[in-house]
């Protein structure tokens, strides 16, 4: 059958990915007066005395805000915050199957970054962790930006950086099997949203600081006149060093590495002709990739990953947030940092072996499952060395 | 061991009272498919295209928010929504418990509730009914009000609602037990609180006129100088009709029944002499009542209630809101108004069959198997006749 009829049919069936389950019977008179009226109270007043308890008696610790405005869900674009809700409740079951830690979705009904803000602001004390989900650029921006002043846990744009991890993960791979230094490398990113800043900043980090990105307009460049924005301001002002102008065909030509994330068939095998020798290429567009795998292959591509799960190298995010909230949960983090970033990217490397590094296995198999606790103890780690971190913990399994 | 102390070091092994659990496998490929992208596009467009077929694809119908602003938590005060959560968990965890449905606590930092209801708005679509607790009075009058204009799912106020209907049913029998017809009880109620008023407006809709409500001040009355605001200016409007003056020992000289929502030791045994023949009391200051059980009866009471577990007919919410919210998200019900608490009052007094009905046992035993699914059927049935359901379902246990 259909995958679209499939799942339609799945969902109809359950109504609802997510249920709730007590962790404790409530089956006495004394059940009920430990775990509600009388007893209830005493974990409160200790609350109320010290803030930082609610972390020992609720369920904060292990349970993460999935939120959305439904304003860039999938493709799908803007169809606002009921219909956004199967994919916040399937995110939500993605982090208790891959994270072990709990979710819960909420889909706010605005538009208006600062009502946005509000209500999450204002909701923040029963969650451990936000995980920001499709919201349209340029607010998700601000939005982020703004949470991540406002709150004391971490708040985290999935779209974003955990795109830009995975990407950062398969770079590493591909730049030690094709033998290239990562700071070496000549770096050409298709698409201007979201995850394209993302990806741009992290690479960053890793010292690869020949990036020049594209839109439709072509290279973006510091003093471009037409279709710029303060997002693509910002873009120029961090990429593109030589000020390089020209259509993505023209600035392609001589880098190692392609990243899409825009639309299918904006790489063409002429493009991946005109690269370095062993291309590296990410392409990422959703259903459709930038270029299909067997035709980049056919035009000298070394490396192939995309979104696609029926190919090899798929650059999947299941690989990065389940592990960065379980990490960061563990030891009760207030923020995730670019070290922590980072230290998830190296860990999710790091999880193909020397032995087994190889064109078709740059980035570990989603349902591998060692991804996920690896992630997290790299992620906790990060924390900790980088002082956000309010306890010191070794995850556990 | 002291409940308190059991208490915080159940809480402290538990950390949280709620976990989640998948409905559905992710154990594949083609399970991440359907349950995540690409397949998971199918509902949401389905949704957005239709917004009612929300209930069909996600968790929205069988789960409620419990929300608070932690303003008047038990009997602890204003403690704050971080302080709150240990008991919005424990609702949450009654209602899966004992309603079979789900539950989402949230604690709202705010005690402007202008920003209470934005907030509460922003959130709903998530829900299929909110649960309002420990908000304090006069607030959670307009946060319900505004939010039930808001909203078209059932907006309830457990602390007011709920109470009055498991109040109402004890009446109910204690009028059946002793041969009265409820339009002819003469009512006294100290405490002028959100509960109070709520207990005066459902009584008035089984035919009880007769109500004198007192503070800490006497008899509320039209006209009346001292200690009014806006709220007790409407209980002045809607009870008292012979506009009584003086203290609770003044008025309760004659009346019926006594109904406390007040503070221990209010009612003393000399009050209870001065009533009308076989008193019908319930005093329900936790964790002291207004009169002791043994006390009342000493003096001449025929029945009493108090809100505690040790003693005969507890005044529990738990006998109304696990089946109000199971019976009107059974119907997907807009609203939940007079006529379905009404019902629920009904079915909770129909529990106690005639040949049980007994001075103690006026009110079924909060763990009475029976009571939620009797509860959830009058409210749907009472959701279909009054207009407010969306579909014409019968209850399923």
């Amino acid at each position: 059958m259909d995958v679209y009829r499939e799942a339609l049919e799945l969902h109809r069936e359950l109504e609802g990915k997510l249920e709730m389950t007590l962790k404790a019977p409530i089956e006495t008179k004394r059940d009920l007066s430990l775990l509600y009226s009388p007893g209830v109270a005493a974990p409160c007043m200790e609350i109320s005395e010290e803030p930082a308890k609610i972390y020992d008696y609720t369920m904060k610790g292990h349970t993460v805000g999935v939120i959305s405005n439904g304003t860039a869900v999938l493709g799908l674009g803007n169809i606002g915050a009921s219909a956004s809700i199967p994919v916040m409740e399937g995110k939500a079951a993605l982090i208790r199957r891959f994270g072990g830690i709990d979710s819960f979705p909420v889909a706010l009904d605005t538009e208006d970054p600062d009502e946005f803000v509000k209500a999450v602001t204002l909701m923040a004390p029963v969650f451990g962790a936000i995980n920001l989900e499709d919201i349209a650029a340029p607010a998700c921006f601000e939005i982020e930006n703004r949470l991540k002043a406002a709150l004391d846990i971490p708040v985290f744009h999935d779209d974003q950086h955990g795109t830009a991890i995975v990407v950062a993960a398969g770079l590493i791979n591909a730049a030690k099997l094709t033998g290239r230094p990562l700071g070496e490398l000549k770096v050409v990113m298709n698409g201007a949203g979201a995850a394209g800043v993302a990806i741009a900043k992290l690479l960053g980090t890793f010292g690869v600081e020949d990036i020049v990105m594209c839109d439709t307009a072509g290279a973006i460049y510091e003093g471009r006149a037409e279709r710029m924005n303060p997002m693509k301001e910002e873009i120029a002002g961090m990429t593109n060093p030589e000020r390089l102008d020209g259509a993505l065909g023209d600035v392609i030509q001589g880098a190692d590495v392609f990243i899409g994330v825009s639309a299918a068939g904006a790489l063409t095998e002429e493009m991946v002709r005109s690269m370095a020798p062993d291309p590296i290429i990410f392409a990422m567009a959703n259903p459709t990739p930038e270029i299909m795998p067997d035709e980049a292959i056919a035009a000298g591509a070394r490396i192939i990953g995309t979104g696609r799960s029926d190919y090899p190298n798929q650059v999947n995010n299941i690989l990065a947030f389940p592990g960065i909230f379980k990490g960061a949960l563990s030891v009760r983090a207030k923020d995730v940092n670019e070290e922590m970033k980072r230290a998830a990217a190296e860990a999710i490397a790091a999880l193909v072996g020397s032995d087994q590094l190889s064109e078709e296995f740059v980035i570990p198999d989603p349902f591998d499952p060692r991804v996920p606790e690896a992630v997290a103890q790299a992620v906790a780690e990060a924390a900790i060395r980088s002082g956000v971190a309010r306890r010191v913990a070794v995850c556990v399994v």
